[in-house]
């Protein structure tokens, strides 16, 4: 990369053009798109201009919003034209939601007035919903039509489809009753019916569907796009695979951030503002911060135990921490399992009792392993004692809460991944000490 | 789902076979294979003998590896052969991978002694390398052909390839110069030149080039397939995105179980046996209780303090708890910055910058909340100012390693999501305790 940038500015010092010309057809446009992130003002616009309009267009939807922004500052009228002709409808949409107002007039007058009308309709769909997602080019045909006739109509505007690919076969009221590739189109004899060779099993997406269900459907189906259909059930739209896995990245990346307590952000690390990661960052802290507060008020009544034995203290990191780790273990197993729905609702049964044995038996290793070290370090068998069997006990508690939670969060209609993790951290530490010094308190001779 | 099980169940007890050929027609392949999961044995073979062939080796493919053995255990040798023909080499290679040896016996006597030599070479390459994952059928045009020709060509072998949309141009060496899209053929004139319309911005994939940067490129070039060249950099095979979806969605997964300690599986949680589950998690838990021992100790050596004012001791949850989550909050952003490029190593200062503002802000506000907290309950100014400053530093710190950390993992060539947790754990409870009663000591009159 860093040396694809050092000779396309020494080409275009020296303005050898032609040059850079044949130098760009060799690289990808995604390539491109990230040359221009290291390039000035000027360089960009002058590469800009020696791209192939197709190409062009390609390097245009890949910019950051940014650069796009500037980019359509330099543009001719005729420019901006070619651009946006080339442009598929569901990116033309995205381009006019980030743009500033100024800019979406510029672009909006150089938008056919059909094509403007589609458009002002795609912006009236939720935002996170398949309406919004959706491009309206796409090849439809009838199922009586042959498949000589169906390649020559894919021909015809498959120019502006966003997929020639995969076709669908419509009624006259415009539900959809076959699909059909258009490797199958190929491979087919040239006089064969459409309603012969076509596929019944049909997989629709509702315009109103959330985006990140969109996202799982084709996770699932493998299909290369998915129909979208209105309420009385007839094709607007369809959604190719390329927008699914970005919306699966979003929401991944998402998932991530809220496991770390964290407000999922749109931005890159190094564009946020630091006032936006505060932001992102400090809620969460503040209530996590305070839930932490009851776990020390509940210690503060355990004072007397550990005035009388102040070592006792020293174990509670230890025991805190494996509480709350065997606790997150549990949790984050369960939330992932219950997103890629390995297990419903009804299996939480099922669940706990593993949770449970998984539980007992780590206690029981971990117990082992912590008789030993604390004979051998304080030659106090019942101290020893004590701990092992807080071990236990904690981690079982705490792989049920983990594991528990989740399914109860998610059964009352809430996100597992936001809701379960706070709550959870705050339960755990406080069993981990109530546990603890209960065992203390009637175990060691000495507290009583 | 559940109505679709009852439904073919009862047509199948009513032996009405024709109607239940009519209903399979109308669901997909993924959800047929889902079906077999709720039905019994005779009823999964009755089922697949009244799939079309095609279909019936697509569901194949969807099946999990232990029903995918049942049926080949009752289908006969033609029926066996029907569903190994219609395999693409690489879904064959999977499913020899998966079988036990007497299956693959029986599977390999079916298959041409041609690809029986391909297939031996695919197993020969590393396990998560490009090389195992590709698949040799793919269509190779030469620059000279017409647009006529590429497409008689298509016609005649594209029922074997894995995907007729993507084809390659090849030197007679079997170098790559170029790459045509199905769409473009389809769009251009039928006597153009292929040398005419074929891009020659190719993005190549190496055999032995590991799984998880294959699936980085895919979703970075948004492309269908891309090709794979061995070491004299002559075409071998491709890979399709299915396949690279399917490694991106595992590879994720794995990072968030070592976000929770876990080490990776590769069953669904019931799957997995209560023994695997201990075997998965033991590990981590054990690391990370006697790693809290550390702090354990350190703790210990402020047992005067604590003895003197037992108070301290329940603001520990606290102190640590929100040390934690400060640490990380940063290094899942890191992590995930650095798992995407949008941060690289050389970016450390800018990074450490900025965590540390955003450290120093946060715990101004957590010192705010606690001042006033700590001022209502316990009446005591010292106390809260103690506890105040013990945030702020605590915070700032927990960044800064939390940030750093994973930046230095990665400059040692490891990977940040596995060696970072454990080490982050330790090192921030550790800063912590030490903070705390560093401050207090100082501060607190009746400490001293």
């Amino acid at each position: 990369m860093e040396e694809k940038v050092i000779e396309i500015k020494d080409l275009l010092k020296a303005k050898r053009f032609s040059e850079v010309k044949e130098y760009l057809k060799e690289i990808n446009s995604v390539d491109i798109s990230s040359l221009f992130d290291e390039l000035k003002g000027e360089e960009i616009i002058l590469i800009y201009r020696l791209l192939e309009k197709e190409k062009a267009a390609e390097v245009f939807t890949e910019l950051d919003s940014d650069i796009q922004e500037k980019l359509i500052g330099v543009l001719t009228d005729k420019e901006l034209k070619d651009v946006i002709d080339e442009l598929y409808i569901d990116d033309a949409v995205d381009l006019i939601e980030e743009m500033p107002s100024n800019v979406v007039k510029r672009i909006l007058k150089h938008i056919g007035a059909e094509d403007r009308q589609i458009i002002n309709k795609l912006l009236q769909y939720p935002d996170d919903s398949a309406g919004s997602m959706m491009t309206t080019e796409f090849i439809d045909l009838k199922e009586n039509m042959t498949v000589a006739e169906a390649l020559e109509k894919i021909k015809k505007i498959g120019v502006d489809s966003e997929t020639v690919y995969t076709c669908y076969v419509l009624t006259v009221t415009r539900k959809i009753i076959g699909v059909v590739t258009l490797e199958k189109l190929l491979l087919s004899n040239l006089d064969t019916k459409i309603a012969d060779i076509m596929d019944q099993s049909i997989i629709k997406i509702n315009t109103l569907e959330d985006q990140e269900n969109v996202a799982k459907m084709f996770d699932k189906y493998d299909e290369y796009a998915l129909p979208v259909v209105d309420k009385e059930d007839r094709l607007v739209g369809i959604i190719t695979v390329d927008d699914a896995l970005a919306i699966l990245k979003e929401e991944q990346e998402e998932d991530f951030e809220r496991m770390a307590a964290i407000r999922p952000s749109e931005d890159t690390y190094l564009k946020t503002s630091v006032f936006t990661h505060i932001k992102n960052r400090i809620g969460w802290l503040l209530i996590l911060m305070l839930s932490a507060t009851i776990t020390g008020t509940v210690l503060a009544k355990y004072e007397a135990a550990f005035e009388a034995l102040p070592l006792l203290v020293s174990f509670i990191p230890m025991i805190m921490g494996t509480a709350g780790n065997s606790g997150q273990q549990s949790s984050t197993i369960i939330i992932r399992a219950l997103a890629t729905e390995e297990v419903t609702l009804k299996d939480w049964l099922k669940v706990l009792w593993k949770e449970i044995r998984v539980g007992f038996l780590v206690g029981i290793v971990l117990l082992i392993v912590n008789l030993v070290r604390i004979y051998i370090q304080y030659k106090d068998i019942q101290l020893a004692l004590v701990l092992g069997l807080t071990l236990i006990f904690t981690v079982m508690v705490s792989k049920a809460i983990g594991s528990m939670l989740p399914i109860l969060v998610k059964k009352l209609k809430k996100d597992p991944a936001v809701v379960a993790a706070p709550l959870l951290t705050t339960l755990i530490d406080l069993c981990a000490i109530v546990i603890y010094f209960q065992i203390a308190t009637t175990l060691l001779t000495g507290l009583k």
